[in-house]
């Protein structure tokens, strides 16, 4: 069993601030090599991206919620799911308060596709290697308890694996398996990361090769409205 | 980098037929250690456990689909969303062609708590290892495009580390962090296993031993429909 993947924390990255170069910080702290797959949760990349905002004391992180949300879900108490411009689904349009300075908040990155791609062309420019870039976020689900990570960014990696029409193991042509890997790649850095380690950035190692490739999460993993059975 | 998750392929298990003792097949086959979470996909379990049924040819797996349904979510085409008696709301009630001689399905396992239990109880019999063992299966979701693998049984293993109370790095409380780890380890599981290759089960190894303990996924993360905001 020496061959599979590995999931690595990366420790030691300092605090990050607007106009933070993220990619030189990473390279700073740890040793990547061609193949890797860079984790990097939201909030460093909103911090870097200049995306937090101070919240007006009278009256809290809401008008931030409502101006994120294109379209609101469903409200219950002071929880609020709705989509936003991205098209993600989530609670309080990903408006977050954790590990920010109080009386500010972190808005999700205008583009994460495009931060993935910057962080992976300047790791590429820096560190001379080729890896794919995930930039994760916690998101709840419905039906199941509990929140895990998934991907809302990603660049130099297929974020979909069609395996439609591969034939599966006795020979018969697969139905509907369309794995969507960039979330699984999300969840499993999230294993190594711990909300209060301050370890917001992670590498897996070891992945297909056939994985790598062109694609981001808002043209491929957004589900559009109209083939959405539950918005 | 030496730290780390490593998720390993297991790799020759044989076909599994009902009656088969797939704890002894997996120790027959891969090296295990205490703190190894187990995870073994829902098919092998099914057959292991003789969830196998024919299909009537007239009619096909529908009727199977309905039965196996107790509330019915949404509809379009052929494709039904639906929710178990487990509380599990997926494609299907979970009836699945693939993987599966012509002709036939395999329903998901009565009660994968137990089954994920009696497979953990075998592995310390047969081979005096303390593992935690997930019982994983693939389902779609909504808002976004392809599928990712979930638990849907675990034992040794609490599924949800609660977080809240903890502060975050900036020494405030942390607001909602229940992180559904048993859903994280079925996807990074998952992302050795591949559909066709025959690769049922993977061990990951290296996890925080404070995650080992009592639950189970459908008593802690299947939501209550009470609770629940889709439903």
């Amino acid at each position: 069993m020496s061959e599979g993947i590995r999931i690595l924390p990366v420790r030691g990255l300092p605090e990050v601030a607007k106009g933070d170069d993220l990619a030189e910080m990473i390279a700073r702290v740890t040793e990547l090599a061609d193949g890797d797959v860079v984790v990097v949760t939201q909030k460093v990349v909103s911090k870097a991206e200049g995306r937090l905002v101070d919240l007006d004391p009278e009256v809290g992180h809401k008008p931030l919620v409502e101006a994120e949300s294109v379209r609101v879900l469903r409200r219950r108490g002071d929880l609020v799911i709705s989509e936003t411009a991205h098209g993600f689904v989530c609670a309080n349009a990903g408006v977050d308060l954790s590990n920010v300075a109080e009386g500010t908040a972190a808005l999700l990155p205008v583009a994460p596709d495009r931060s993935a791609r910057r962080i992976r062309d300047a790791l590429r420019h820096h560190v001379g290697v080729k890896v794919a870039v995930v930039v994760s976020d916690t998101f709840g689900r419905p039906w199941r308890r509990g929140v895990t990570d998934v991907a809302i960014g990603c660049s130099g990696l297929k974020p979909i694996i069609d395996l439609r029409g591969t034939s599966d193991a006795l020979g018969r042509e697969l139905q509907v398996t369309e794995v969507a890997i960039v979330d699984e790649l999300a969840a499993a850095a999230e294993l190594v990361m711990g909300k209060a380690e301050n370890v917001p950035v992670a590498v897996v190692r070891g992945v297909d090769p056939s994985w790598f490739g062109e694609g981001g999460v808002v043209d491929d993993v957004v589900r559009d409205p109209s083939e959405d059975l539950f918005r």
